[in-house]
């Protein structure tokens, strides 16, 4: 059928070669233009476009008797929502208009009159309810029976509305298209496509469509099909079809609805007609092939005829969306690049954590910030003992805190998740959590902490003591009573070939953030390209050295201090040499010794009386000792490279338990080439002097094996001025990793363990688009990590650039790292393949807009 | 006389046309040829320049026959050091060269063989010592009698050195400059110097000159003269005469020296020698006129006949600098921007407050960080109760804490001065302390702080208790024991005629920084042109705010805390008003209320059962909630405008404040015009939000009032993100004051109270040139405050730029400030007068430069 000369692109049929376009009309409107191409049974169709419809909320109507005369003389119609995406939602969709006393008649004898009431019944109380906008209650008493209900329906709506049900066609669809308008327009409908990301100005198309019935004489019916399973992503004929049914119906037929193939739990659509049913798959098929994306179908048979009504986007989870994308890619209906760009990178994390299951009950206990994704249930314990203890009984446990520290590594490590009174996206219990992948919940200030009288409250006042079952959701920040059902994490060979095809395609490389042995498995599991960042004040916290390691803070001389680290040098050799080892040869990027002295001490009277004791000095002067360390602000106080310039035997021995094992571990396998990173660095002078003692120890360490080694020395760039000073201090760095997190701090004045109390208010009232901590906020911690890049690259030739911490892993961040000039970004090992398909995305978008793709 | 053939720039006779000059031969010999052109009496003087005695220290002496040669055959000589800046110090002068046993013979005839002896005895001591470098000792023994004094040093010299006395004048002369020139080679001498500010190459001259005698017959003598008193700067003609003496004995010679001028105390060469004097007089004043400065004469009466040896600038405290600046100008001899030059604006913290007297004795006790200048005596107190208590009974006291708190204010107040343990010069009592004009110590590590036994213990074990009386010497850093002699502080009329000068010439503004009335004064005394920062918080710690302010905190809604805040409303207007008041239509920049909530909150478990008792709440759930609001680093935490934004009834009950004692104090002088700076703030949306409701509250006083106003909204720059995003920030903003303390903590990542640890190691080992919180880092957070200037300006027209905090009053800060187009600074009180006097220096400079001057 050709456009008739009234048609304007406004108001247009759908035919194969109509302007019907989805920024002007919608998606649907374009997919059912595609399928019209495909010749498949679709009815006759006319979209309406964004301004079309914009005029019709502004009350400006179309020609809508020249919409009717593109129909057949008395059928019905169908108006259905034509957003540029879907997700963005948009108002029901209105079947059956044109129904009135007149088509009764005549329907009633082509259908059959039972038939034809129910179709009459349900456009009235449709069109009373959403078009007339009259109150629902009036249809609460009316009888099942079709004839007897439509006769009640209709005194219903002229009582309340006090007119007779509109009887002209022309005026049920003007003001069915002009309430469907006016919804889209209105606050709530406009509020909540924005929180998908809508635009304020998106538009909405509408499509007037000539009704398959699905009731009536001959097999009648609808239903809808897809050809993946949406949970799994693997192929499977999934749908419903129910006889005498409109609309998605089918889906809500319960028993009565049939399978689509035949099926051992109940009859089929095979069985019941074949034909369609054959003739339906080939639709779908040639659909996948043809739209090149698994569909879902809603289709009508009609007195055994088929009609294809419309097809969407099969919804999918994150695993089925992985799946479905590499199949279309291996079919050859997609290239590879196409499917990479796919799959939400976001959506990755739920792939790599046992999640609580999407239709398990949920007793919810409080919330906090979502800190660590993934899920676990345990018994509540209060203290990092406790964890451990719970584990040796082979107990799952949930550690709870009001905040944790260092000395709580252990028990973290015991534990299934961590949930915490305190604390933001950056605190020390969520930068650990997700480098161990354990779920955590951080900053659930509305729940009450008793730590100390081991009880917890929940929001509604519920008390929960040690030893109670409870399940931390880490992705969605919610505390559950009990244990929900869950579903597993699923990193399968279809995982796999897609992040292969992802380091095809990247230009930016991935490494991860690794503290443990088993941090490092993780990250070559995730194929990281190296460690990124080693932090190592870890290995302090360990029982057997602590005791020298306070020991050490309290000498008195460079002497004593010496004798005390000598005794933990050979342990922290064999933690290098064993990282080294699972590492492969590939880079480790080591971090000096970072935090202030006073977080290996004790502050509790037992903890000092303990320390004492070991010591052999009195309480008194310990604990005089313990608080003239304290400082006020510990995260800008004498910690990172001020002590490796104060107390430089610290750095000396770490330098030498990393050469040692550097020899040990090369003598196995691949050649090690450490890399040592410098960090809290505000000044070129620092770096000189923590450089010319490594050099030294490094040449007494060959000297002394008899084997040479190299080795790269690099500064963590996380104050603003080391950035600011970048081009002097690159002079005497191998590398400068830019510590976002503490970059970020710094930049905004904000502590990341502080900032919980008043961020989401910060973000809630927009004052902060987004959590700084969580975006890298490209304007202006972005600009000092610009700078530092341009600077340091300026200050010395092949310099290698990084960005490590914890926008190393997040989508958007990497986009900016790769703007600027990064080489690579470091992250949690859990959030390596996130970086690694954002990268590669990125790298594709590029080749697109140049032409390359 | 002319120069001969043989002289050379290197080697030079100094005439009126010689080529001698300062950087060459040094300021000594560059003096003499002024006084030589003057036809002063000057004895023949040959200069040696710089080069030559370089190269006498490598070995290669000059042609010392040749120098011979030009003096009279027979005379003595004498050798003196000529560096450029005679602060450098040198080796000391050598007389009598060319004495021998025949010369004494000669000599006897001619003087007494007493006298000659005399001479003879002094030079061959002086030149075992101090050429030929024998141990001192071998002449403890010598007789006081001339000749056989002189036969006895003969004897110990030729024992000693094994050879006899050199009698080759020329010998004698050529060890003399050899030694000389070593001397100033050595590393002792070169790193003195260096800490006095020479370069690593300064050069040494010397100056060879025929002696006066100053012993012998007739009236013989030397002496010293000046027209100045060196310690007031008063017109007094000082100094001393001594007959049969050398050199500057007269200034050791006790009561056998005579006064210059008749004096009741004693005999007078005015007596003594009536025509010498006057003759003396008179040369004094012709070069004070020629010279353009007070100098202190060296002179030499010899058988009656003057001789003028030496000028040296005359020593002067910096109240003398003030006044013989002022007078030299008034009097014509210099012009007034010279005068300006002429005085080290750090020497003016001198006079603007109490010091330990020079001569003084110091029992030192211990030192710490000089963190306020000028000096108080007072009994030791231990709290800031005790301190309000004896204050209360008119007893001087010094608190004693470990640090100071913001709830210690009261009691700073009452002392005297503050010593504390712990902080940098930027810690709170460091900055209060030089608000207040306070003598304060920090960071005094090294005693032992037992505050809660009431007990200090000095460095030397000594233990003192409340009560005893110390000394704080705030510009030196030490603390002393007991009650030394002092000497008062002096802004007279001379210093007020520099500042009056200094006005005229800068282009910079500068303002006070100013929290109560009694600074505001101090403000006004100082001619501070308004006040650059008006910090809030200390006007919620007094006793009567302390309650409603907890409530306030402890308020579970908007509505409570505002009723609380109500209470405070009336004493913050009144507190607004006076301010106004004093300050009489001078602009006056008020931040709002910047500190943590918890800052106000009790600690201990007296102060939390008062709080239970005074919000009748379980004490339980006073310290839970008190122990919920501490923060891991305050400084980066919940404060600044992030109350603002989330807490907004405070800015809201301040804006009020501020507007209504505006009306109030409008009503009796001229109108104020009030600026009012949001703190902390690092996005532009806090400065929107903050500024609508700040806007609203305006809006309603005028409606209120029936009255109208203006003010200034403005920002206060001290996060990094704020310079980098000052473009858009300035749109919403009238102002942006830097605050380069918090700016500085933030771009180093450095806490101001922690950085007292490690600052004076990393200034030692030069990984900071100086202490950033001391002079601004101009390469790191300069550029950002330079970038904020800009970046400023770009984004408002005619926007004002300030900078407050500790830097606006140091010289070096004043010079990159004004460099980057800085409208204003603003520093304590007492530091105004430093930073006019430098602003001045600096416009004078660039005229200077320009031709201008």
């Amino acid at each position: 059928m050709q456009n008739t000369p009234f048609d304007t692109p406004d108001v247009t049929l759908i035919t194969p070669t109509a302007t019907v376009a989805t920024p002007t009309h919608g998606g649907r409107a374009k997919c059912l233009q595609r399928l019209v191409r495909l010749n498949l049974p679709v009815p006759q169709t006319v979209a309406l476009s964004f301004s079309t419809v914009h005029q019709i909320a502004t009350g400006v109507l179309p020609d809508v008797d020249g919409i009717l005369q593109r129909f057949k003389d008395g059928c019905l119609l169908c108006v259905r929502p034509s957003s540029e995406d879907p997700d963005w939602g948009g108002p029901g969709a209105v079947l059956n208009i044109g129904m009135n006393d007149a088509r009764f008649v005549e329907l009633s004898d082509r259908i059959g009159a039972d038939a034809a009431a129910q179709i009459y019944k349900r456009f009235v109380q449709t069109y009373a309810i959403h078009v007339a906008r009259l109150d629902p209650d009036i249809f609460d008493d009316i009888a099942d029976d079709g004839q007897i209900g439509l006769g009640q329906s209709l005194r219903a709506y002229e009582d309340e509305a006090e007119e007779g049900f509109p009887q002209s066609p022309a005026r049920q669809l003007a003001e069915v298209l002009r309430s469907m308008a006016r919804a889209w327009e209105g606050t709530t409908a406009r509020l909540l496509r924005q929180a998908k990301g809508a635009p304020m100005d998106a538009g909405l198309g509408l499509v007037v469509q000539e009704m398959a019935l699905g009731l009536g004489q001959g097999e009648c019916g609808s239903g809808v099909l897809q050809l993946v399973n949406s949970r799994t992503g693997e192929n499977q004929i999934t749908g419903r079809y129910l006889s005498q049914s409109q609309g998605r119906e089918a889906l809500d037929g319960g028993t009565r609805a049939l399978f689509l193939e035949r099926d051992p739990r109940g009859p089929s659509l095979e069985e019941l007609a074949p034909e369609a049913f054959a003739e339906l798959n080939a639709h779908a098929a040639l659909m996948r092939q043809r739209l090149r994306e698994e569909m879902q179908i809603e289709f009508t048979i009609e007195n055994g005829e088929l009609h294809i009504l419309d097809g969407v986007r099969a919804k999918r989870s994150p695993q089925a969306a992985v799946r479905i994308s590499v199949a279309l890619a291996e079919d050859g209906i997609i290239p590879r690049h196409e499917a990479l760009l796919r799959v939400d990178p976001h959506a990755l994390t739920e792939l790599l954590h046992r999640q609580v299951a999407d239709d398990a009950d949920r007793d919810v206990l409080g919330a906090g910030i979502a800190a660590s994704p993934g899920a676990a249930t345990g018994r509540i314990v209060f203290t990092a003992a406790d964890a451990q203890a719970s584990a040796a009984r082979g107990e799952a446990c949930i550690l709870v805190r009001r905040e944790t520290a260092p000395e709580d590594i252990r028990g973290m490590h015991a534990a299934s998740a961590i949930l915490t009174e305190r604390g933001g996206m950056t605190s020390h219990a969520a930068v650990i959590g997700r480098g161990m992948g354990l779920p955590c919940i951080v900053g659930a200030a509305r729940m009450k902490f008793h730590v100390q009288r081991k009880k917890l409250i929940s929001e509604d006042g519920r008390s929960l003591s040690e030893g109670d079952i409870i399940t931390i959701d880490g992705t969605s920040g919610q505390i559950l009573a009990g244990a929900p059902k869950m579903v597993e994490a699923a990193q399968d060979d279809v995982f796999r070939t897609l992040m292969s095809w992802a380091d095809a395609e990247r230009d930016i490389g991935v490494r991860a953030n690794a503290d443990t042995p088993a941090d490092a498995q993780t990250a070559r599991n995730f194929d990281a390209q190296g460690i990124g960042l080693c932090r190592t004040e870890h290995m302090f916290f360990e029982e057997d050295r602590l005791t020298p390691m306070r020991e050490m803070i309290f000498a008195n001389s460079a002497q004593d201090r010496k004798a005390t680290l000598a005794l933990i040098l050979p342990m922290q050799r064999a933690d290098f040499t064993e990282l080294f080892r699972i590492m492969q040869g590939q880079p480790v990027c080591i971090r000096l010794f970072d935090p202030p002295l006073h977080e290996f001490l004790p502050h509790d009277r037992a903890g000092l009386r303990d320390m004492a004791e070991a010591l052999d000095m009195p309480v008194s002067e310990v604990t005089r000792r313990v608080e003239s360390m304290g400082e006020y602000n510990p995260m800008l106080g004498m910690r990172g490279v001020r002590l490796g310039v104060t107390v430089p035997e610290i750095y000396d021995m770490q330098a030498r338990a990393i050469f040692e094992a550097t020899l040990d571990a090369s003598r196995d396998g691949a050649p090690v080439v450490p890399e040592i990173m410098i960090p809290l660095v505000s000044a070129k002078r620092e770096v000189e002097i923590v450089r010319t003692r490594i050099d030294a120890v490094a040449a007494a360490v060959r000297n002394e094996r008899g084997k040479d080694f190299t080795y790269r020395l690099g500064v963590m760039a996380e104050t603003p001025r080391a950035c600011l000073r970048a081009e002097e201090i690159a002079q005497h760095a191998h590398f400068l990793s830019f510590g976002t997190n503490d970059l970020t701090q710094m930049t905004y004045g904000l502590s990341r363990d502080d900032a919980g109390r008043f961020m989401s208010d910060y973000v809630k009232l927009g004052v902060f688009n987004e959590d700084p901590f969580h975006v890298l906020d490209t304007d202006g911690v972005g600009e000092l990590v610009k700078l530092g890049v341009q600077r340091g690259r300026a200050g010395r030739e092949g310099i290698t650039m990084s960005v490590c911490g914890e926008h190393g892993g997040n989508p958007e961040s990497i986009a900016f790292c790769r703007a600027v000039g990064v080489d690579y970004v470091s992250c949690s090992p859990f959030r390596v393949p996130i970086a690694r398909l954002s990268a590669a995305q990125l790298a594709i978008r590029d080749k697109m807009e140049s032409g390359k793709y």
